[in-house]
């Protein structure tokens, strides 16, 4: 039914305006070869078994340490092994933060009702002074009432700010942004207000008892001085139902985390050389490291074996795409973008940006596509359109185009290389993301392979045309 | 329409053998009172109350600790302000098992992958030696593996023992006491073999990062002198694919738990008087002492809540029962049912068992009730019979007459009192019972209300009725 509707469909978009019955933007023998992935994919359990393998022997893969490091070699050995071609690693410079001595830390409520807490620092911070910290809590419901905060000058001197702000669960993870203000920024507005520490309800939408840790952001590259951590959404439930009792709340930190100096971390990279212009590269990607305290099996386990089972397929096809496919396994994504700006500054040293003819990430879990979108000049838009319609049977719909292509495309995307995306349900990611709970028995093999699906119909599409997907100055002005 | 076939079936069933039309079991009257409480229970938060205040306000409340002490403190005070008679304590000893130094404990894969675990001490268990023990793991598919294993005499000396036995999640949590022989005994098989301690997958049915803790048994007084834990579903998950790889896995622990000797508990006991027969005595319970890793709320202060609301409906009633009501808030049930035994043995002591005409305990959870079970005589059945087409309101099916009435009756049921049994949907109960993750937030209000509203009526008409439930040695046999 649904394939006899795209046909119709693309019979009725082929005879639309500007197109000849013969014209239809995507050549009919790469259409063929793009199904035949697709068939292939959603048989094929390559992209869990690469996560599983991942996640299991080398589990959680803190940017710039030895386990980071133990990720690239076994990115190295799996390309290799799978026969992908100018497999190698880039390297670059990382400053180290790590939480120190132990992922388990201790906070614990001192008065009125001690019990212990379950919490985690948030990347960045530092640590609380030797022998810990127990100081009275000022309660924020939310990081907007911190900023708006007119009480006396040293109401927070010594004090440790709860902010209390709760996310959305939604199928497109739209309320993490806005959540994620008081994770990146509440350190320094509480330390500029003389408090002692910063705990906030975790980012992310899950009851269960994990704390959700993440970067924080260090306007003008100052450090924080102060302990910042987030509380598991039922601690923060016991904080807020103690502070609605009007009893003063004291709670007690003791934290190793801090900056470290100056490490090592890389990209790994693995090709597909293209048949006919071999200099035009295909960017698909997934980042290798992920957070300390889960086996970053959703985030990014699964992007790495999504994208380089996509790219597996093809290689074994037998068929040879017109341009190269570039997987590239992103370092240090977690900690700021780190290995995505690596990349992007040495194309930008060698001149090779323009040969980026698109990009695309996948990093949001292991939840089927249900959505295309791109970031691409008006006229290569047909294409695309057609490309949705081929993947309907996928259950996957037609997004806009403005899509950023993912974390680490953000700085290619922002030196004007095209971009699509291939948008994943999100519903249940803020359930696990950046917890303990981000494992692998979280996955579901099936729905990984419907995204390994889309993804080998999407990169073999774009590394076979010639069609250039920039804007193109040449063409009318879209308004 | 379930309320007219309720009544169509009393009729139904008073017109039966041996009953006239006016010989109904249950006084009409009586009945009028137990549907007016369990519509006011259904309107009611007290339940759901009660149980917030005391994990708020204590949090957890493991068994001996000053953390349970305050759990009796604030039972008191609860008891005396909501207008309860005779409120007391009744201490009684108790060796104390803790922990030790932190709820975070240290295990980590060491070798071939190495990467930290979720994992925590099984109650009783000793400490690791004096910084730590790191062994190599020897893998059991199940704890029958491990009673039948014919090794070399020295095959364990010195191992880390690990069982992967997984429960089955079910209504009745059927899978719970098989899945539980690992918790239980597996420490001693191994000690006596020799290993170096005990590593269990979680009992449970969570596929959450969280470890599920709980007593081991001590055959003969027998105390543990090796470190036995469990560790969470997705680790034990880890551990499994690492040994079905073929690499030989060390684990390393670094554990404080231990015996701390003898410290005081107690029962907190509190009485709506009987109008014509007080010295029969309903009794009614809960367990006030929780696990040390979550803040106890399904197991048991769900329980707290449903069967103080109830009686607090039956006393704010205006109506007073003819017999007495006792409630019950035992403690250090989860180390042994030692607060239960030490009520028994007293009534054993004053001569006072035969006054107890029948018991009942809700520790199953917060879900609501779905069936009715009993233990009494023969003659009394058709009195529970009326009872459970009375509760077919809300839901509720007639179970069996071999219920042991909860844990905390186990004791009294042995020394012969009747027993009844709100049977609970424990479809989930196992997702969080002894885990981190046994927190407030997990409970629905109205399905707290409709417990209450059961045990409203339960607790009413047994108490009410001056029929005696026990069996009748005059009676005919039943076969």
């Amino acid at each position: 039914m649904l394939r006899s509707a795209a046909a119709l469909a693309v019979t009725l978009l082929a005879a639309g305006p500007g197109f000849a019955q013969t014209e239809a933007p995507i050549d009919p023998d790469s259409l063929a070869t793009a199904h035949a992935l697709a068939e292939q994919a959603l048989e094929s359990d390559l992209a869990y078994e690469i996560t599983e393998s991942l996640t299991t022997e080398v589990g959680p893969r803190l940017a710039g340490t030895p386990h980071e490091a133990r990720a690239r070699d076994w990115a190295v050995e799996m390309f290799t092994e799978l026969g992908f071609e100018n497999v190698r690693v880039e390297q670059f410079e990382l400053d180290l933060w790590t939480r120190g001595r132990s992922i388990y830390e201790e906070v614990a409520i001192t008065a009125p009702f001690p019990q212990p807490l379950y919490a985690t620092s948030l990347g960045g911070a530092a640590a609380t002074p030797e022998g810990g910290l127990e100081a009275e809590v000022v309660f924020f419901d939310s990081f907007d009432d911190l900023l708006a905060f007119d009480g006396a000058d040293d109401a927070l001197e010594g004090k440790l700010v709860f902010i209390n702000d709760r996310m959305v669960a939604s199928r497109t993870g739209e309320g993490y942004g806005w959540a994620n203000r008081k994770r990146t920024r509440a350190w320094h507005e509480a330390e500029d207000r003389g408090a002692a520490g910063v705990l906030i309800r975790s980012v992310g939408t899950s009851s269960n008892r994990f704390a959700h840790t993440g970067m924080m952001s260090f306007p003008e590259g100052r450090r924080p001085e102060i302990p910042a951590l987030a509380v598991s959404a039922p601690d923060a439930d016991q904080i807020e139902r103690i502070h609605e009792s009007g009893e003063t709340l004291r709670i007690r930190l003791q934290t190793y985390a801090g900056w470290r100096g100056e490490v090592v971390s890389g990209n790994v990279i693995a090709e597909i050389e293209g048949s006919e212009a071999p200099d035009e590269i295909v960017i698909i990607g997934a980042h290798l490291d992920s957070w300390d305290t889960g086996t970053g099996a959703l985030d990014d386990g699964a992007g790495v074996g999504i994208v380089t089972a996509a790219a597996r397929l093809i290689l074994e096809s037998g068929q040879r795409p017109r341009r190269t496919i570039r997987v590239v396994l992103f370092g240090a994504e977690e900690v700021g973008l780190v290995g995505a700006r690596a990349y992007a500054n040495a194309r930008m040293q060698d001149g090779t940006i323009p040969n980026h003819v698109i990009g695309s990430e996948s990093d949001f879990g292991a939840r089927e596509v249900y959505r295309l979108s791109t970031n691409v000049g008006e006229h290569a838009l047909p294409f695309f359109d057609q490309m949705h319609v081929e993947m309907q049977h996928l259950g996957i719909v037609r997004g806009g185009n403005e899509s950023g292509g993912g974390p680490d495309m953000i700085p290619l995307a922002f030196m004007g290389v095209p971009m699509a995306r291939l948008d994943q349900n999100g519903e249940d990611y803020f359930e696990f993301h950046h917890t303990p709970n981000d494992t692998f028995d979280k996955i579901v093999p099936e729905e990984m392979a419907q995204n390994v699906a889309a993804w080998a119909m999407f990169t073999w599409l774009v590394a076979d045309t010639g069609l250039d997907f920039r804007d193109q100055p040449d063409s009318a002005p879209s308004e």
